[in-house]
């Protein structure tokens, strides 16, 4: 960390206007916690964001930003003006929760515990980035730059990070962006500075079929499947930049005294590495093909040949923002000075695309506590000191971004 | 062929009994095919056949047979009795159909084609039975041994031979049975004098799991599963005595970002030879074992190894009548006396188990023609002319194995 960034920092958490944005935080804590219930509550599928996001643009636009609006691929945002020449940073939060329509979200609380599928990762944030514009307001802060808030879609799962990816490569604002803030889940101890990158596939292998016994040589999807799983075992990878291969799940066959005309494999290959991710994609198509090659070779076609239908289910980009990239060494800092120790990790999360793309990113936390994402027992812990003094270091993160200009509330 | 058997068929054929039998066939015909009807709407699946059992016991009972009952693993049987000394020879056909529960198996009547699930294997043959009952009545037909008819469960797929299996080993007839016949099917073109024996096995490979980047280098189940399928679909195996393998059904994991913590697969052996099926099943057995201990070897085992769970789901023993038995030569003489050209095959059917225990034992027709047998497009022609040279020949079979005494109507 380099000395300027701390100073920094340290200009903003006393600055007075700051103070009084923690305050407010501070005072309006418990409305915080309400606004978590309730978007807790609402729904937030998969591929069915809708509810929520049509909640949370009102939520947006009764908090007074600029260009409120719903872009095409769902995402809800609006404009905190700046005073600079319009360059933006954007801070986001996803609407998405990896749990199917129809699971039980009603939140359950307990002392200072909140229990629902998707309290923590990434409801809590939702609500968080309202209570920074709420204190902002309230402490008359101003900043440089122009502050997109973003409720984005797709961020899990197979939504394969749709709703950033449309930000960036078709958004109205993709061409101003200078840095990208993602708010994800409570915890304090890691800044995320590296996008793994991964590439998945469902991947089926189909033939002939016949009957166990009595069509017995014809070719069968099975061996070429186990072939190509057999050889992607095989792939070396290096540890670092970590690049790793995952034969998932798998599937086919109809009866045990058939040859099977269908077998499928879902497939999840990974890296910190364009490159490497890259290399192992090429390296797994060609063992796929091998494989069907080599069943067709050794056994009979007469009947048709076993073909190989890959599909891309999931593709997010690699890339990293360097650790002494300003976004990074600001959020350090902040960290720092309220107390935390955060790890410089990788992992796959929004960030992913302004990353991929050369656009500092990072992801930072909620603040407070929580455990069990993606389970129906997912928690967090909305006890006020905890979770201030992630508040503090993630508004202050924001700030530094964004420029923050003198002047404001005392 | 030994010219005595042709010479013995000649005879029966030409016996004033023998043809009244026939003409009864023929003028019962449409009863007979109002019997398949009956008996193919009252569904039978795997392991639920007691519906049809009940109402085939009450049939067997209403044409007269001595000690009709239901044995401890579902038959149902009666004994038609012969002159001679107590031997006992078996006619089966098996109550089970393929289909499961639910299945519509509502008979549609094109002419004279029935179409529906079930009809011909082996719902035809149920009727046959009966018609030959009759038919052995009116012409006051004696034989020399006993004749127990049987509908007998659990033919078909994982039902394993259980009906027929329990005859032989645990029934009250067991060591009174001579000889076996099942009407299986109503093709004339074809006696199965070998049993095809069968192994199958459901194979499940479990381990520790973990996330898919997170957890990468631990052991996956799935590698070590396709590493047991490639070496299975290896194994050199002889075309004669045929012998088969097939990796049939496979499936396992449960999301695409995640090690799984099972996969399993199903497998089908088979040989016409003990000795074959014997080699080929600890092969495959030793091929799962070393798998399992490759994973285990080359990736890491800290959260726990890769283990094999083996589960026998089925186990038809091998076997075969000597084309020279005496039951395969009289089969062979009335089928060519009816104009038919048998082929000798080997295949899994009933016979199975006699034949594995030495006994003699075939399958024959029921007679007329059919197809799509195990699918719901399942269908048979009842032509009459066509229908009764095939019973023709059947019940003669089974009157030259039974031992046709002289007298009888004329």
């Amino acid at each position: 960390m380099q000395r300027d960034h701390a100073a920094e920092i340290a200009d903003i958490l006393l600055h007075p206007a700051f103070r009084t944005a923690i305050e407010t935080l501070d005072r309006e804590h418990e409305r915080t916690v309400a606004d978590i219930i309730t978007l807790t509550e609402i729904p937030s599928p998969p591929f069915k964001e809708d509810k929520r996001a049509a909640a949370y643009l009102e939520m947006l636009r009764a908090h007074g930003l600029d260009d409120v609006e719903r872009d095409e691929i769902g995402n809800v945002m609006g404009v905190r003006r700046g005073t600079g020449n319009g360059a933006m940073i954007v801070v986001a939060a996803h609407l998405d929760t990896v749990f199917p329509e129809g699971t039980d979200v009603t939140v359950r609380r307990e002392g200072t515990k909140l229990y629902a599928p998707g309290v923590g990762d990434d409801t809590r944030s939702l609500a968080v980035l309202l209570a920074f514009l709420r204190a902002m307001d309230v402490a008359k802060i101003r900043t440089r730059h122009d502050i997109l808030f973003v409720g984005d879609v797709g961020e899990e799962g197979l939504g394969d990070l749709r709703g950033v990816r449309h930000l960036f490569t078709q958004g109205r604002y993709r061409d101003k962006i200078e840095a990208f803030i993602t708010v994800d889940s409570p915890e304090m101890d890691e800044i995320v500075v590296g996008g793994v990158g991964s590439k998945r596939y469902s991947v089926r292998f189909r033939g002939p079929g016949g009957h166990s016994f009595k069509a017995f040589g014809l070719v069968n999807p099975m061996y070429a499947m186990a072939q190509a799983i057999v050889e992607l075992g095989r792939i070396p990878v290096p540890s670092q930049p970590p690049t790793t291969f995952c034969a998932s799940i798998v599937g086919g066959g109809t009866s045990i005294n058939a040859i099977p005309e269908e077998t499928w494999i879902e497939i999840d290959l990974r890296s910190e590495s364009v490159a490497e991710l890259q290399r192992l994609d090429e390296r797994c198509r060609a063992i796929m093909v091998a494989a069907v090659a080599q069943e067709n070779a050794v056994r009979s076609t007469k009947n048709g040949e076993v073909t190989l239908h890959i599909k891309p289910v999931g593709d997010r980009p690699a890339g990293g923002t360097p650790l002494h990239a300003d976004i990074v060494q600001r959020a350090t800092a902040a960290y720092r000075a309220c107390g935390f120790t955060p790890a410089h990790v990788a992992s796959s999360t929004d960030a992913n695309i302004p990353m991929s793309l050369g656009i500092p990113a990072i992801k930072i936390g909620s603040g407070g506590t929580g455990g069990r994402a993606h389970s129906l027992a997912e928690w967090i812990d909305v006890e006020k000191t905890a979770s201030l003094a992630g508040m503090r270091a993630s508004l202050a993160t924001i700030l530094a971004v964004a420029g923050l200009e003198d002047g404001g509330a005392d």
